[in-house]
């Protein structure tokens, strides 16, 4: 054979670097978004070579001013990115030696780009992971003032959608606020992980371990499906057949073809991106997944992850927070709502405190919706008469179970449905947020 | 230091094996499941020996005999396993020794266990894909049936779930029996992949390849999906909200409590189903991910995997089947749920007929609804000269607009919801069963 | 309360519509690659609108004219976007008017827009897979010509990464073009799916169904396992310690730190994308789960997903075939590679052909194993007479079993690693790539 | 038609509920794990009631009473399920009512079965976190023991599989102790959500949030990415070709076919559980996704994912412990690996502390590397004077660079391989251990 040093069998290219290998090897499209941090860091990094010894003072003095030259470029847009510019790092460092000539070549004392990379994630992640705590934290803020304010409004709740009892509508805001919550315990732990104060502990390690990215990727994913699940309630909610709420124009669309619709595209949306949010987290694990310790470029897949999932959460918290804060509520549907079998269970409690055993109560409650049923008239328009041969137990003060605000107030414990207990739910929420802001 | 052949540094376990280990490694729990393609596979393997001249032929009748007394065993339930038993494959060799002495050492002759857990594998999927295959038909063929029978009642067809154009219910029925349908395709490829006529092309290959497995679980998967929006959709079309259907108690469970309430548990299940199986798949695919050519251990996933996924979409087809032939439909509920502003489309059309481009048209029709709105009424009861101070094109023919059963007729193209279109689509489905069938 | 119908509890816009929203909302980012089908679909569109009469021949000339244009503006790079296009379908109907008023208004009689997404989609999807399959055919050429030109090369074939017998070189090679294989099976799916001839049977299901799509992304994600292992199999090879193989320069990459280094970048790259791909496959199915029938703008998560993946595919695929066609081989390590022990099995069959079942010759090359261990010597420099207190039928002639060359011609059953039968799958994989060709 | 209420098409079964159904709905099957948890949740719950007023204390005494006769029937393999039983909750309070009457029926007075359900769970994952805890710990203290006791042992340290520089083995060893831990912060997270001091904020939160299980699936998956990646390493490590370790036979499994091999089975089915184990987690965030708000039946999906996970944890974990207790290390294999050019690092740094830039040090020691390949000598054996025609930097003292004992102890930075820097390691892991056993 000729040779089999070049390209045996064909193949597309000839010389020395296949230009799709550069490409696809290529980050620098994506990670132009740690400029910032990739400066802040090698800034950090001379200071550390200047302490150690390994840099003069001047040189020192030199590779900083220089560094602020290139953010200033950065942040003007006159940076100029060359073709071999392969990933930010290069770039920075290939400017800063154009600045300041030689001096730069001793930045890179003793760090490997495998550092630089991991480092630089982790700095961007800080700063992301505020500015999305922040975003939640506006949409929380906007659920617990509705919740503050609409506490009057009773509507049904449902489970397996099927109605239940009646609950407050404050109270269904508040169980979204409180799922949407996860972020708080995460972001301590990702600021516990992020804080640079403490020693990564293995230099193998440190370069191929990102955790800090799974758990970022997982706590967007779960942030999402409660996100989803809240979506999917006002989706429902704001359908012809329950028209409980009507969503702002500002964020509904039209159709183009039926005249009289609005849809919830904004919800939908929502809702779709808990698919997109978890696909990334599910494609870091499995590229992780069986890789040989320290570094591999396996790993070089961790950022547009986190890019992409960190842009897609900062819009759908503001996109949630303009949707409830504009959303329509309508009263009179949700009061039309509630129906006299919702008290059933009211009933059994009713025959429970006369000393049945809840079991019995439950069946003997039954009964009654049972002979409603047949009789085909309203729950609460059986007479005493009928009630009584369900039981005896039944007398004339059964007639205050057939009200909603009772029903409702009986519900007192913490995390109950009362008045009293929706207002220390909003109480709980608001302190959350103030420890959050401080 | 003393030994470095034993154990050094403390741990749980004295002895040559782990038993954890033993058990970990095990598999013989759950792939006892293919004693009988494994007794099948192992017959078929001997006669080939016999006929390469590397067993006589009254080895290979020794063999067979033996291996029949095997399957006996296994299908009286008298087989009995011994601790040793690793798997299925070393059972029945052992039980076949145990039977018919040395011979049996004969049997593995250049046959690899690898080699054998694929060919059983393969052997007992061709079985039951074929088992599914039937079901899903039941389920295809139960659809069409009711289609065929409530061919007369309308109902809203939605898009984004607000209400859009009045539809025939067999409509939506037919929607569902053609997404069910994937298995059709899918079962000619996963037979033509297990049709074991074709040569495997590459031994290597042969024992490593898990195609057949990922892309039933895949299938599976898909399937699940469209299922699970079917069950999402006959979920709402049971709650009071929209009351268009009532699951029959057989496929219901009631409240602990609360006793005036029915739960679509059946359709709940079927909705969660999807991500179980659609979860077994993605482990899959991540167990292979970066693995090396050939044989490793890792491929013992795969069996657990398909024994679950074909449970479970074994019990979900007969439920679906189930729920689907014991519904109740609420015929009036459906007809009240159509209203006069779900023809703004076809107003639209009229105008359109009139001579007008479409998106003219399409504005034209949002007037009107517009006005309709601010004056409080129905759209159909818009005046005729009300509506000529939008468009001088309407005549005293729009009333013929506000007939339902007129506005599905005009909706006779291939696919669409015109009586003449819901039976070609019925005949279509029948035919692919038919086909299926035979 | 002073008013319900704005915005109620702060937030961060005022006006009509939330930018961010208008932003979350648009796809026109991503869909512009849809411009030329889009154009192409609305053409064939137009000639049906003819034919049934609701376009006379004039207004269909002009429609047909304007488009060409528009296409030529896309193609030219002139279209320009208008803030208000918020997909492309709008911007072309936009666009259109412009250039011929008011008759573009009849473009989309009867017509909705989720027709136009899923058409535009399904015709993209069409061209798109006939450019992947011509990049996977190049791949599998290029593998099946290597193939042919070193059959002569020997090495070890492992299981479990241990080596287990000697193979030809080319029988790794062609295990994975084999396994490469999937899209012609997967094309033929999609073409018949996607072949527009073929009615779609339901309007409902025609508008909400990604089964193409989501099969597609499976496609991807089975295709890029395939490629991990094969990417795995050629890093372990590349390692000092293997060194079977070399990469050219073209697709390594060096250290930033370590001057002697060069890293598998191409193959790390490679072997990661199986979890971008099947991420996507992931995200795309848990967005379609639960969701209700018909349009629901959660669909509209498909096109990012179907462009991202079919561009990582490209290159992947043209990357994996630049390696393949530049990569080294070092015949010698390979050679050296092969060991006695690796015949064990050979010995085993030795004892078969002299009339021992194979479970007994099995434990009797078992035995020469040990023996050859404990006495620290290779397994073919065991003595005649030392092979004969194991089994007396070891006799002179047992010389012959060690011979790498002689060993692999043992296996000549179709799809084995002898040289005849090597060229018989070399024949098999050119014929399907001929008939794929054709 | 004769009647709506029935069947009306067809379907395989008569009668009032559907068997398949019936087991399909069922979850005895599994939730009797739960049977201890259940009996400890009533017991709390049944003083609860007495409290409030609604059990006197004698019926309180009675139920306790019998709660700990159910218990000890399941304790002692007794208790016999009823075949309507469907689920551990019904199971219990069913034989509670044989075994105590009617007060039984008053234990469940205002607790739903959703409630129950979830608080069993919380209950049972507490114990079980703890379990699962305690077998980390003792693998990890398994890994910091051998650390410890084989800290002279040096080998290679790779990144992307190339050799890269000597390292300590035990500093490999500590690279997978840290990133084990992640149990350790988890718990801890765990911890505070199941702490059932804390109150549950919103009571339709409490009975439809899963978060708890998400982020225990979730840390499973990424603990066994980690080890999935461990066992990578080990299973290269173990090959001929590497030759660094050896598996006992404890944890190891011969060939069906090859008598010659030891297949490293243990850690190809740890590695393979990484798949599983994620699927579990990927597979309920897909059930959960788009689900409305409160209790669904979909939540059934949490326990058997819960279960299975937690015994795949379970048994990896001790299998893990296993293997790194009896792995031998073949400490001249090790060093044989450590070759010149894996100094070419620490050329570059003798360069750079004679004052040359990083940059120009690691161009200049580069050139040496390829001086030496193309003169087929290792990079020690260069002579001083073609060093100096590199750069006249290089004088006698450069000897010193090629001892790798030398080498390992400059990276004497915390985190680094230098033998203080690992027994910092050492002491730090250990003291985490400490502080998760107090």
């Amino acid at each position: 054979m000729a040779s089999e040093s070049g390209k045996l069998w064909g193949g597309r290219f000839v010389g020395a670097v296949d230009p799709i290998m550069e490409k696809f090897n290529s980050s620098i499209a994506y990670d132009r978004h740690l400029w910032e941090v990739d400066v802040q860091g090698s800034k950090a990094y001379s200071r550390g070579l200047e302490k150690a010894g390994l840099l003069t003072k001047a040189e020192m003095d030199q590779i900083l001013h220089g560094l602020d030259k290139v953010a200033e470029e950065w942040a003007q847009g006159t940076f100029k990115l060359s073709p071999n510019d392969e990933d930010i790092h290069t770039a920075n460092e290939r400017r800063l030696k154009e600045l300041i000539g030689e001096t730069a070549g001793k930045l890179h004392t003793g760090r490997s780009r495998n550092d630089q990379v991991v480092t630089d994630l982790r700095l961007w992640m800080r700063q992301n992971c505020s500015k999305l705590s922040a975003l939640l934290w506006e949409l929380i803020r906007t659920m617990v003032d509705r919740a503050e304010a609409e506490r009057d409004v009773l509507f049904p709740g449902y489970t397996h959608l099927q109605r239940a009892q009646p609950i407050r509508w404050s109270h269904w805001i508040l169980s979204g606020a409180i799922a949407g919550n996860p972020l708080g315990v995460d972001r301590e732990l990702l600021q516990a992980e992020l804080n640079f104060g403490a020693i990564t502990l293995n230099s193998m390690d440190a370069t191929s371990e990102r955790d800090f990215v799974a758990e970022f990727l997982f706590w967007a994913s779960l942030c999402m499906t409660h996100l989803s699940r809240m979506a999917e309630d006002l989706i429902l909610y704001g359908t012809k057949e329950f028209s409980f709420v009507q969503l702002s124009d500002a964020y509904s669309t039209g159709s183009s073809l039926m005249p009289q619709k609005k849809n919830p595209d904004s919800l939908e949306l929502i809702r779709s991106k808990a698919g997109r949010v978890f696909g990334r987290c599910a494609g870091l694990l499995m590229t992780l997944k069986g890789l040989p310790s320290t570094y591999n470029k396996d790993l070089q897949e961790d950022k547009e992850a986190v890019f992409e999932v960190s842009d897609t959460m900062s819009a759908v918290l503001q996109v949630a927070t303009g949707v409830i804060s504009t959303l329509q509520i309508h009263r009179e549907n949700m009061a039309r709502a509630l129906s006299p079998d919702m008290l059933a269970t009211d009933l059994a409690y009713y025959l429970v405190r006369k000393g049945m055993p809840f079991r019995q109560a439950h069946e003997a409650s039954g009964k009654a919706v049972f002979m409603a049923e047949t009789k085909g008239v309203a729950l609460n328009q059986l007479s005493l008469k009928e009630l009584q041969t369900i039981s005896p137990l039944f007398s004339g003060d059964v007639s205050h179970v057939w009200d909603y605000g009772h029903s409702v107030e009986q519900y007192a414990a913490l995390g109950g449905t009362a008045r009293a207990s929706v207002d220390w739910q909003i109480g709980q929420v608001r302190a959350l947020l103030r420890a959050q802001q401080a």
